[in-house]
């Protein structure tokens, strides 16, 4: 893979240039995307070079593959769907633009599903073919997975960052609600949609979103061991065995290199939280979406269709109801960091589930989309078939440096182990 | 003016017709709107009178203008600004589709400012043309006060709704944020911009709001006066003479109407939430309006360029401790309603200002933007030469009916009065 710190590196030792890595990117685009289909539309090479010949900025070099559901203007945008096909905004959507301008190069649009929800896409998992890459960031995983693109972007309204990581074996960082704008991303629930970002490692995810937004997000790697509560949801038994065994692992592991491990229950709050979870999506979609469903219902995909028409028929007060449940979550949430500076669960329920008719599930994400608290896919351990099983680190809300440091820790780790 | 409540009533009586109502309100705008400059765009008149004679929904017969900073499908969207003339999105911003489905009737856009900021507009106040409207949604409130719609939409950002309404004499309501999705319109301030209306008195914007959100927010006639805190804000002195005297007589009014009127102090926390606003506004229109300022900068207005300039200059560690202090803001908020139903404050400084060269102060209304507290806008008292002075009723997050039945109520004792 690609990584966002040895290409800034490389370039500082003047080993390569901006423009060499950008091309390379393009090349490795051309000479692997037609068997994994991460791609929707790619930037001008000549143009795309030539941009990242005169760029500045600290990432400048570091090839991007922007998930198409963010708006671009100078590349097509069409949301996963052929409703939006040809569409061409005017602006380039908030977190794009905060990618220009630190110097990174835009070099393709990668695939989304249908407006970034279950529809699958065409995209398959670099690892094994026969697998999905996970959703609904599906090419933007793949992407960084197959070394095309040295970071990506991706949204996640249930699972759609942290879980396509865990199949494809990336980093993935679900950054805490609304510290990357939403702006010029397809709305498709405004209480949950949340931009995030994939790469190599955690130190490269770390780094990119450090760039980006110009926080002290690069990870501290002189930290000491974190404390780590193992997150026993009431969920526990939707994984896996293979996926409890690796989260045993990666808590084996972590308590071997010094950390403290504990167990921890679910509060009634958090469990009642991931229950509203689609409550409050679908209201919102239903609102969203609305004219989209009503000028092209009958073209939408039956899950997609299906679920605007339920949160369509959701009174009022339901949907306030579940915000109220989601806002004790919250609180709970922030408690759980009180013993523990991080918790540690599964990414998803299993590796990535052979073929491409689902994206797998995102039931072990969505209540931290609720609860806004930043995530981590972690990866390095992996079923007997050699397809990555990705543990989750999730920290306290705002402690977005602290969640990247910790799973930084952990993925270390385990390469160790 | 238009009455959304008579209009119902007079279509239910068989005295009138939805398309009657349409057409009535095109008329209205033929005749009126080249001395006022309230619109930008007209629908096509064949087309929105036949629209209306099939209409369904509690406001087939209601004409609505829509602020040029919602999408349209059908009418041209430009933001106020010719750096988006011609632009035409693919879908209805959410608040339009919502009134579309209850059956009212979209007859035009209405003048924005340019992106809904302080840049004047060309619209003119039609109870004094040589006076402004107020803005940023200037074309909205003029509308209604001119009666050439029943009802209108705004967004307020720091004072966009409040303020119009209070400087053209109709009634204003900016709900709960995000009791209404600003899904589609052009984002300033993710975590400011709220989505209001404009209508004749309050019970007519609580009915259109009621039909729109299928929410029970129409006034309740019946309850009993308010408990009503007249609170005297740290920027008190702001406000003119004239304003001064029309806040105590509403006091006066409503104390002799059976209220019970008491003073609160303005606490520190909610001072210091109003002086973080800006602070919020320009970090984040900084990022939301980053490719506009890097497309368009040179073609904007000079405080428009330099609002957005200063918030790119805003480190993130300002706007956190900013946020952090409208969190505090919003709780000390809330703490106000255990000894009154509502507060009672001016909505501007003072009257509608003479001349187009500024669409006046926000200063009384962006505490409530930031505390996303309900307001609303009530008429009934002027200034010796006959211009409104409008007053504010404020209600606890979530309480929208207190707010409109509040204000209901007290607008029926100043009209008896």
């Amino acid at each position: 893979m690609l990584s966002v710190i040895a290409i800034q590196d490389e370039i500082a030792a003047g080993r390569t240039t901006p423009a060499a890595e950008i091309a390379r990117s393009l090349d490795r685009i051309a000479e692997l995307d037609a068997g994994i289909g991460a791609f929707e539309t790619l930037a001008d090479r000549d143009a795309a070079i030539a941009t990242a010949a005169a760029a500045s900025g600290p990432l400048a070099g570091v090839s991007v593959g922007i998930k198409d559901i963010f708006d671009t203007a100078d590349l097509p945008t069409a949301y996963g769907t052929a409703l939006y096909a040809g569409y061409r905004p005017r602006t380039d959507a908030a977190a794009v633009t905060m990618i220009r301008q630190a110097g990174a190069s835009v070099v393709g649009k990668t695939v989304t599903t249908e407006f970034a929800f279950l529809n699958p896409s065409r995209t398959r998992n670099p690892l094994d073919p026969a697998h999905t890459p996970g959703g609904s960031s599906s090419g933007s995983a793949a992407a960084v997975a197959a070394g095309m693109v040295a970071a990506a972007t991706g949204t996640q309204t249930g699972g759609s960052v942290i879980r396509p990581a865990a199949y494809c074996g990336v980093s993935g960082y679900k950054p805490s609600f609304r510290l990357v704008p939403t702006v010029g991303a397809k709305t498709f629930s405004w209480s949950l949609d949340t931009v995030g970002f994939f790469a190599a490692c955690v130190a490269d995810v770390a780094r990119f979103a450090a760039c980006i937004t110009r926080r002290p997000l690069d990870v501290e790697e002189s930290a000491s061991p974190p404390r780590i509560g193992i997150y026993r949801s009431r969920i526990w038994n939707e994984a896996n065995a293979e996926m409890h065994h690796a989260l045993g692992r990666a808590a084996e592991i972590a308590a071997n290199a010094g950390a403290e491990v504990i167990e921890i229950d679910e509060p009634d709050t958090l469990a009642a939280g991931r229950d509203c979870h689609s409550t409050i999506q679908n209201y919102e979609v239903g609102l969203a979406m609305a004219d989209d469903f009503l000028r092209f219902g009958d073209s939408m995909s039956k899950i997609l269709r299906e679920a605007i028409a339920s949160g369509r028929a959701i009174p009022p007060a339901d949907y306030d109801k579940a915000r109220a449940t989601a806002r004790r979550a919250r609180k709970a949430a922030t408690a759980l960091f009180h013993t523990v500076d991080v918790l540690l669960t599964p990414s998803a329920t299993s590796a990535a589930p052979a073929g491409l008719a689902s994206t797998g599930s995102p039931i072990f994400n969505k209540l931290w989309t609720l609860t806004g608290n930043p995530c981590v896919n972690v990866t390095g351990l992996a079923n007997p078939a050699g397809l990555p099983l990705g543990v989750q680190v999730v920290a306290r809300f705002g402690a977005d440096r602290a969640a990247l440091s910790a799973a930084d820790w952990l993925e270390r780790a385990i390469r160790a182990a």
